[in-house]
């Protein structure tokens, strides 16, 4: 194999990916925001905050701010589905212009596979030794082959772009691409997630190294909001209403009003005397005495405070 | 105020969306993502089931399919937040090839109301009548100011690409609009949101009647995937897990797998002596005189099973 | 080979287009540029006039008012090639889902031809008949053992997403492709060129003449202008210029002189004193009598007046 | 007026444009473009070569790879002609959350002109001086009055995305606006164009000057080839054909053999005996006396053999 360029995270047998070069990051995000906002707001939330209230409410164009560009090498039939995310920009190599080269993607043995019962898409299970060893020589063998005979069409001067129809979609290809980050946080979405297909998501989990590197509140955000967030139908939430009892809902609020007041606390100290009244103003509804106790236990986490009165919201919703 | 075209519907004072021209439907979905599954899966689903599933799992281009075109018009302010969608095709009326028409908008009584305290994108509150009156006169007076003076500078000969620029933003623009369903949707869910202004919700809802006439599936689905879904962040779903008790998540379980198996009989008549094994192996627990109780009460409900199971894993995986 | 679908054009040996839905035509072309254009102006052009002149100035949003949906099936190297226009919907036959088909392409005697020596990207001259036969069999020989190891494979149970990378492109696949008409002539333009690969060219070949049919004008138009039309560069022009005689721009111009007075004669008959004076108003030189001797020739042709202006104002920034 | 951001330009009274950002140049098109050609040929062409032969060939996607970002301020009636560029991303100050911020646009006395007799679009000609200050009387007029009643609701607590729609919209609005470097020129090439109106192309000549800095052979080469250069369409070229001497056309033949022979030889050294032979190879007809004549004359050009040989096609097209 020949070697990785500078900076390459390798993938796969053959492949890598390369951050070629990127344009703005956290601050170009927050950046962008604050000209939709105007000038005033720039004090009013930290940076961290104002992107993950971005997130949240789903305000997607100043993650489109920031531009990323790889150098990168796969398989075809990685890049075939890798191609389907059309906002991207891409300049990959021509079988047409230049000669085929002799690299061919081989399986290792641990990804080689059965056929998925439950998932139409996927793979499962541990295949014996032997089947896995057939798999490998068929690799090995189709694909020396099928270059061979490449080889020889070329040197009897056939036409490249009609001779390198013959050679399998394990070929490797090399491309540039270039987009920006909320169309590749979504790329990231979809093809590190554990239904996409093995080999193109360690491709994407390579690009996801440079995201955390160049845009660290951004993945952040988008591994809390977007990623590891949970989404309940009409249907689910009816079943779920029906089912939890207002009891549960009542106490997580509670918990939140605790919370809220111990943040607004932590943000701008107050009196001891005034935080039961802090209390009930959010909604709180212990007593006196059972909030001193609470409170004084030391037991209550401080949150986002904008993020905890959402999610009030949302359950206060699940109650009516 | 000029006569609305016919089949249009009437927008605010004076504007209009009127669908010109549509292409495919449900059908067209449908058929579209037969051909990523192959001929051998078109017995599986009915139509709705697919759609369902298909929008569940943001499987998003056989929407893309589906192409609409709108003839409207709308007030300046209003096209401005419009033309942010850039996948559709835009050709509006230019005020530098033909003369502005004496057309502006002015708010009706009931939709003139307060900067939002909470918000600062949004309005609220019962604002008293003579303001209302007021801002209703001001906007006639600045719209006939002006475009007298449009008109004056129209016939003195300066070029109407200038004279325009004096025109404010509450004047009527047209155009056609054309985009796919997939991409109307997304344009839906956000102006049809309560959070979009007024103004711009008029249009979407009257757009969101075409879709539901030629889609009606797909928009089903829309609504209860992705407008009416709720979604809970990582860190929401941290306090949901604290305090909901396991023995509520068992009750909805347990809810489901009596479901599941409801739904497998309705579908597939099965023996009575058949149902309590199917449901043991929906995961149900109660024992067999239990079920037999539950079951002859009638008073389970049927749904869709492949849905139901994806609830299941997601309920599960709070337990964990 | 399976039959072709009703309706589909054959293309290479068991690929196909099929037109399976379009919105609009020349008359959607005319109804979207007018509306930028306002009411007034509805008269003065008709369909055919104004629709040229929007391709010669590049108005290209009234072209994107027109839809097409093609059903197609081509081997996956032109699958390659296709998918890089962007602005297309796709909905393609997934070998993760549906297993592979044993259908490949083998390309006919005739189009194996040697490499260019010109062109990197092109093939030429005729091979020797025993040269053809030997890509034959080569085509013959690796798709059919690629798709016997494939087949064993599948049969184990090796994952369909898997086995599929040892097939080679030139497998056939299939996909549902949308796009609107300016795209698609631009799709049309560089894959129907003939620098463009033989095997897509007879896929392009096939989409334009659904094209021709449903928007005839917008065809012709475009190519008129933009396919047959010749761009001469900054540097060329210079070089014109200094060998074009002035003589010869002159030549011209006088012959323009002649078409532009016929044709206004022509759409509006004019008395025979009044002619010469309208030959002169256009730019011509000729005494009287020469213009009433070639007037009277009757071998002056007419055309289209603003076109003929226009190259009227080209000619002239030659001679400048 | 408020001050300039550090390293913007001037645009108009109040406006400006700033490059915040950009990504790649010239270097970056060369980069992605032999990816696409692999590695053997980075020899062959020098950098400039390389960029003009991509532009004139319209191999556009290396020239996506280049990314700008500008900060822009301009009214209201410009941002709306400019939005319709929608490959951009943009972010815009928002009247929604923001108050609009008391700036309007005064044309200056020079930019007043009358309504184009000849184009629908344009302005021409001088105006009278009291017409010049009667329009800048009733942009200041009609600015200040709406602004102030602005700020009157404002002030009474109306919302402000109500209160907005009275602004007229020669009102400055702001953008963070990106784009990449091939649909940075389209849009220079179509906002810079005469036709273009004079409010937007400041704006555009001034993003130019970024590109001219950035990637100065990309703009060069996009103005050789696709601004200065001159289309004729099939129509015009028949009549250039009928009237364009054969003589001509071989005149500039013969001239190209020349430029062409000159051009290897100050390329690659030649013996002089070889010389005559060479020119004969391109084409050249004359006999060696007057070569030599001709040759010794020292009024040979040279020039870029790529280009000089497919102009000799063209031409050579001309003839059949």
């Amino acid at each position: 194999m020949k070697q990785l360029p500078e900076n390459a995270i390798k993938c796969l047998d053959k492949g890598f990916v390369r951050l070629v070069d990127s344009m703005g990051g956290d601050d170009a995000i927050v950046q962008a925001a604050r000209v939709s906002y105007g000038q005033g707001t720039s004090k009013i939330s930290q940076d961290r905050g104002l992107i993950r209230y971005l997130m949240r409410h789903r305000h997607t164009t100043p993650f489109e701010m920031v531009e990323f560009k790889f150098h990168c090498k796969m398989p075809i039939f990685v890049a075939r589905q890798w191609v389907r995310h059309r906002t991207a920009n891409i300049n990959e190599y021509s079988l047409r212009y230049s000669e085929a080269r002799d690299e061919f993607y081989y399986p290792d043995p641990e990804h080689i596979q059965f056929q998925s019962a439950f998932n139409k898409q996927g793979r499962m299970g541990e295949v014996p030794a032997d089947l896995k060893q057939k798999v490998q020589n068929y690799f090995k063998e189709i694909s020396e082959k099928s270059f061979g005979i490449y080889l020889e069409l070329n040197e009897a001067g056939v036409a490249r772009e009609l001779a390198r129809a013959i050679l399998p979609v394990n070929l490797y290809t090399e491309w540039y691409w270039k987009n920006d980050l909320h169309n590749l946080l979504h790329f990231i979405g979809l093809r590190s997630d554990s239904h996409a297909q093995y080999e193109i998501r360690v491709f994407s989990d390579a690009m996801a190294d440079s995201v955390k590197a160049v845009a660290p509140f951004a993945w952040e955000a988008y591994q809390d909001y977007v990623v590891k967030g949970m989404r309940f139908s009409r249907i689910e939430q009816s079943l779920l209403e029906k089912q939890l009892p207002s009891r549960v809902v009542d106490d997580i609020l509670e918990d939140i009003a605790y919370q809220i007041t111990a943040t607004l606390h932590y943000n701008k100290h107050r009196e001891d005397s005034d935080l039961y009244q802090l209390y009930q103003k959010q909604g709180g509804s212990n007593s006196e005495e059972d909030f001193r106790l609470k409170w004084n236990s030391g037991e209550i986490m401080i949150g986002n405070v904008r993020e905890l009165r959402e999610f009030k919201l949302k359950l206060e919703s699940l109650n009516n």
